[in-house]
């Protein structure tokens, strides 16, 4: 049963108290994941309606793989679970954030870091070019 | 001018200095606005490759509107203008984080809120549902 009531008009969508989660055409949220202690941003991830409702109902994060076409619950090849604490939802709910408490290593990335945005973008007179850190 | 080179191999987009963002089939990735103050996740939206160059050429915020279909300089219309004082991508390039300094009421959200998550997802014996604040 993962199935959420469809989207209402504006006003229930933006003011209402029910998740009528707005799923794009491949039937995916973008999920915003922040670290509970300081709200650092960790990823962004997608989710599907399964996703979604196992994340809700097991207060940890599932997501959707979209390289791997697959469900996904964070943590079980890296370790790097991710117990929920907190789920938000934006204005007009095509958006999900949650807040968690990072597992295994504390890392949220594959690549081994916490934060998944581990380069920022700087521009010279050449172009836009990444920095790490 | 607005193209960036195409993705490289894995390595290269993981750890490499080269911005190569990764739009998906709509020609999109997902931005992630965060106030540069208190680093408070603000919105989620989306950038073409236009609203990206424009982004990083201007530093002030441009996104694409999915619901409107244009491009769209944030604050055009509601005052509501994000200057950018970071950027960051993320380690698969399909994702872009911006800090941010809100301009005219300090807003983010169209419905006059700060940030436009600003219902939190609750659950309980009848299911899921939202709770404001």
């Amino acid at each position: 049963m993962n199935a959420f009531p469809p989207p209402g008009a504006k006003a229930d969508l933006e003011e209402g108290v029910r998740l009528t989660p707005r799923f794009d055409r491949d039937g995916l949220v973008a999920c915003v994941t922040i670290d509970a202690r300081d709200k650092a941003v960790l990823m962004l991830a997608w989710m599907n309606a399964e996703a979604l409702r196992l994340t809700i109902d097991t207060g940890v994060a599932h997501y959707w793989s979209r390289s791997r076409n697959q469900l996904w619950r964070k943590g079980d090849t890296s370790g790097q679970t991710q117990k929920v604490v907190a789920m938000r939802t934006d204005c007009d709910q095509d958006a999900i954030l949650i807040e968690v408490e990072p597992g295994g290593d504390g890392g949220a990335c594959h690549t081994g870091r916490r934060s998944c945005f581990y380069r920022r973008v700087e521009k010279d007179a050449r172009g836009a070019h990444l920095v790490f850190g």
